[in-house]
């Protein structure tokens, strides 16, 4: 049976040129970069050109980059390591009610060290409430932090706008912008539009897994979540993973070389297809507005579980919901904020894209919803 | 030129099936093991089987152990996580002098958080003072962080008896090891020695880098220090990177199949030569009760990192210090902290032998050191 992976909002396959990559340092470039021989050099070199690059893909200084462990530890340090390093103009942080568990579980810690934590609305589609967004702000904010795409619905947030709102009410609060699923997806103009603070991930964009990065801007302080050999300027300690660092770079190479606008095809395709061909389906991702990758459905009257397995048994790969909370069975908190009712919450998928999908498995797995739906809905109404 | 890598202890070459295995997974199994479907199943169960392969290498339940990114994270878990989780019981922590920076940085942390904490001397040959220890403890001690082979120069600790001291004086603190250098090459029983943290990391026993494992007893609460999605129980959010992960565990089997005495032998090796053919030395490794794999020499009248760059120039890679603090030009704490002169300090060199080393590379160090430190010093005389 052919295999059909539609859960790349979860995490991609990686290109075959950074397994290649991987492969090829663990054999020749395994010094520590740290060493201060010529052998760690040139690992050293592989970090700071990796640096580079990934710098370039955000259009921001290499020396704002600092690489981490992956996208939650980003998130970690650009909330709690900025509260914690900037504690007195730091009393109220504003961010949303659908933001990725790495930003909201650091948010919940900081409500209990003390800090007042606002948790800001969605409208029916998903995007951030401008207006309640400026209401929630107050001179004592001090940070804001907000989501490029949302994980669940591919809801692309009004990054662009915050910044202004911010500058006529907290005018020293800075931006965190938990870039990890828009990264190379979604316009990102890190000057133009404010933005502080950026997290990004390599395994989203078919990079290695355990590996991601920081955007802090220049003069921003934050603290380190963990601390020690003073890696990353102080930032993030830990011996460098260079394979992977260098893996990460390949990827952001490649797949800013190749166009989305495909992945943006097989989204409207199996989008109208399922309009078309499904009965009693809620779509929900916004028509307009949304990443080219996530598509977000719910088939009323049926369990997500249910028919994750009944598509897996054909060999297509889909999501409840996010895959980093899908250990725990609680409801998404990014559709309940959109006012969707527990039924359409509990009957909801997503089907995520990338560059390694095509139209022939999008038509296939239409098929075989076709079907199983129907079965499905037939069995669950006995 | 053929390169000699001696500095094991800063990292090591992965062995060939790692990198294989390593590969095979990008190719074959990138899915998320947090998904529910069972593509993201196979990859849990990679890091299942990986989980209960590291348990088994320590002795302990599989389900005991943690992924991390790393020794360094590892540390920090046990340290700041612990105490912030234990904040009550948890008023006086006592470590070493002579700790990793891993260690040693959330140390200095707690301290300004108010917690108090002691590092505990050595004696000569850079092995905890075992009275000093003793009387550092209180009743108000909730944690005791201790090396089992210090990174620098090789000496092994007492591990085997703190608790027995702490049993006495503060039965109720948690003992923590980090056992990252010692890790496959000096005995750890966790159980009959009452440890109850533990650190390894993978990179140092010829795995990947940015993978790392803390063992948590049964029943010992530590907090993360990155929090998000929930994995690991919670203990340490963020995507697994299944790759590293079975890597790691390929590398623990791999590396306690071969037989170490073969790597104790370079280093009696290298040490005999080098007090036989080299004039004024000083052995910072302890002549008994050293790991079999370091081996620390001040060379007299040098500076190591002219005899680095001198050695390197042949072709051989050694270490001043620990990789991990080699781009802070501190003076080493644990040689000042064995009472070691500034000089003595500064001309210090760390090699670190390893399971791809050869008696033929040994041979061809020592022929170069003759030279190169006759030479270096008639230039340092001028």
């Amino acid at each position: 049976m052919e295999e059909i992976y539609f859960d790349n909002a979860a995490t991609t396959k990686p290109y075959d040129e950074v397994g290649d990559r991987v492969l090829q340092l663990m054999r020749e470039c395994y010094a520590n970069p740290s060493s201060l021989h010529s052998f760690g050099m040139k690992a050293e070199k592989w970090v700071r050109t990796s640096r580079n690059t990934i710098a370039k893909s955000l259009g921001v200084p290499a020396k704002d980059i600092y690489f981490t462990s992956g996208g939650t530890e980003s998130d970690n340090i650009a909330i709690l390591g900025y509260v914690h390093a900037n504690r007195k103009k730091c009393r109220r942080v504003v961010t949303s009610k659908i933001e990725h568990a790495a930003v909201y579980e650091p948010c919940r810690l900081l409500q209990q060290e003390g800090v007042e934590v606002c948790f800001v609305g969605v409208s029916s589609n998903g995007v951030l409430d401008l207006e309640e967004f400026e209401n929630s702000l107050t001179p004592e904010t001090g940070l804001v932090s907000v989501m490029s795409v949302n994980n669940e619905t591919g809801a692309v947030q009004p990054v662009s706008e915050l910044k202004t709102i911010m500058k006529r009410i907290c005018p020293d609060a800075v931006l965190h912008v938990d870039h990890v699923q828009g990264y190379t997806k979604v316009p990102m103009e890190i000057d133009r539009w404010g933005v502080d603070l950026l997290s990004v991930s390599a395994h989203k964009i078919h990079g290695p897994k355990g590996i991601g990065a920081l955007y802090v801007r220049d003069r921003v302080k934050a603290d380190p979540v963990v601390w020690g050999g003073g890696q990353e300027s102080g930032l993030r300690s830990g011996t460098h993973s260079v394979y992977d660092i260098a893996g990460f770079a390949l990827a952001a190479q490649m797949t800013q070389q190749r166009n989305t606008s495909g992945v943006t095809g097989l989204m409207r395709k199996a989008l109208g297809l399922m309009e078309e061909r499904i009965p009693n389906v809620r779509i929900n991702t916004p028509r307009n507005g949304a990443a080219p990758h996530i598509l977000n459905v719910s088939f009323l009257g049926l369990r997500a579980e249910v028919l994750l397995h009944a598509l897996e048994a054909h060999g297509i790969y889909v999501s409840t919901g996010s895959a980093c909370s899908s250990n725990r069975p609680e409801r998404s908190r990014t559709l309940l904020a959109m006012g969707l009712t527990r039924e359409e919450v509990d009957s909801a998928i997503r089907f995520s894209f990338g560059q390694f999908n095509s139209e022939k498995e999008i038509e296939y797995m239409i098929k075989v919803l076709e079907n199983e739906v129907e079965t499905l809905r037939k069995y669950s109404r006995r």
